[in-house]
């Protein structure tokens, strides 16, 4: 029998044909320091000026399993949201603005359409914030991705002037703690909420949600770059909540000796939580350790500069304070 | 039925775990530039001084198939080489010095000790090349990856002064064409090998190869960095032949109205391209458009600097000169 690569599953003309379709949407992301078109073996982002000591700050980051249920309902337009936000929201922890993303795409079988419709994604993400996507990688790899089955990763590059680093060193207690609502689940729990709501039909609409389940769970992580911009200078530190909710990112900013008392109570939980909750018999404690429970960012300022904080932020809501952490001193979230 | 994250497959203290693990292993990778250990929500890294206008340099890359090879032979510690070593060769193609490295791992179950032995293979290839490793992410996808799958996938960050960004547009016909020896198939062609090798067992020595054949084909993709870096400014062009081989990575540096003409023979085709296309009785130009045939790096420089490039890089061997593309004009290589 004779081989061709084509026949052992990895087409190069359609990668190449995905490549020009790729090409003229990543360019609506460029800015003025992008010097190159995606095909060179690199790509080239000028350093920008104005910068005393320019520090680059960078994440990489999936979307985990909240793929499965995109594959399933069908919608390929908004895991490059997803992905693309959660990038910005975690180096905007760090005070630092996007400069410039990269993808990492999998798949079995290479469907140019459906790299299309993802990469658009990513580019309506990264436009939205001033981002350029400046690379990306297209893997076609048989026998390690089933059917539709397929993975999306990326890293975001951005700058922070040195002197303007958000780190959480000066948080004290006393300190006031806001939150921002989340849209959802953004991108994370999603392997315990597809456990819990497997026969629940994606499709469905479900009263309790005003929606159907997948437009649920398909909500796009919320960017909080736009809201937080403004008020960079406030704040003490910011902690977005990802994997390990509330527990496992807020502790992540703060420093020795210090802990953060939440009021649960003081913030509606979206009722999507409320399902899984209830038809997973959750603990409540392990909701909040593994899901965002409604708040996605969360932030902290001097408590005199909370009026000014909410003048400039007027979608934060007062959550919680910073207090001493007690006897062991290991930063912790203690619930009222 | 009660649920908790970790019965669903996800497991946030492995996770934490495997965290602890890594903070050692990725620190030895460390520069100065680097500002944080990992944990916080980016990774930071100064701008390195001494340049008048700094270019980032950028590529993201996976290990394509040649990660189920590696899973089948039970050898993990390799392919982080392979995935480093590729990104930095692809970033040296326009100039660029690796500054820093982010990952990105993906199990459909998290082992610890796995994740451990892939990032090692980073690190090692990291350090070597004086690039830090920054940042990671290992998602744990139940029901996307099954078994042993996994997938690894890296972006790399670099830097070029401005004034001496490698973009192959001064070359010329007449000018000398070299090329530097590949380790094996590199990162690429792996469905098209493993296809037609399926019946020989990895652990079988093969007198034509004079080594089994999984180590025949885990032989980690070769870094040019070290041979080429103090031949760059004598260069017109680099073309690191991934995907596509010849035809599809050599044009990419190629100004219009140029053509590379190559005398096959004036290198030795390593044994492994030969078992293949034995085997699989595939056409010798589908070999060269798919596979590296025993040149990894391409490097153009003027015909009479040849002799001090050859100085300078003992290893490059001449494979033949740039043309007149004729009539058609577009960038192509011809095989004498």
């Amino acid at each position: 029998m004779k081989h061709t690569y084509a026949g052992a599953g990895v087409n190069i003309n359609a990668a190449d044909r995905t490549k020009a379709r790729l090409k003229d949407i990543v360019r609506t992301t460029f800015r003025p320091e992008v010097m190159t078109d995606i095909g060179h073996f690199g790509g080239m982002f000028r350093v920008p000026e104005g910068f005393k000591q320019p520090v680059l700050v960078s994440s990489v980051d999936g979307v985990g399993t909240k793929l499965k249920v995109a594959a399933a309902f069908g919608r390929f337009d908004t895991v490059g949201q997803d992905l693309v936000n959660h990038c910005v929201n975690d180096i905007l922890c760090c005070g630092a603005l996007p400069l410039f993303f990269l993808d990492y795409i999998a798949m079995g079988r290479l469907v140019p359409e459906r790299v299309e419709v993802l990469v658009q994604g990513l580019a309506t993400a990264c436009k939205a914030q001033n981002c350029a996507l400046v690379g990306g990688e297209t893997a076609e790899m048989p026998g390690i991705y089933r059917g539709d089955d397929f993975d999306l990763a990326g890293t975001i590059i951005g700058v922070v002037e040195q002197g303007s680093i958000l780190d959480g060193r000066s948080i004290l207690p006393g300190d006031a703690v806001f939150g921002l609502s989340s849209s959802g689940l953004h991108t994370n729990g999603f392997s315990l909420a597809r456990k819990v709501l497997a026969r629940v039909p994606l499709d469905r609409h479900v009263p309790q949600l005003g929606t159907t389940l997948g437009d649920a769970l398909l909500q796009i992580h919320c960017c909080y770059l736009p809201a937080l911009k403004p008020a960079l200078p406030l704040l003490k530190g910011l902690a977005h909540l990802t994997g390990g909710g509330f527990e496992g990112n807020i502790p992540r900013v703060l420093p020795d000796g210090t802990a953060v008392r939440l009021q649960r109570g003081s913030w509606p939980v979206p009722q999507i939580f409320r399902l899984i909750q209830e038809k997973g018999k959750v603990d409540e404690s392990e909701m909040y350790r593994v899901f965002n429970m409604g708040i996605g960012m969360v932030a902290i300022c001097a408590a005199k500069r909370a009026d000014e904080l909410l003048a400039k932020v007027p979608e934060a809501r007062r959550i919680g304070e910073v207090v001493q952490a007690g006897e062991k001193g290991k930063p912790r979230v203690i619930f009222d």
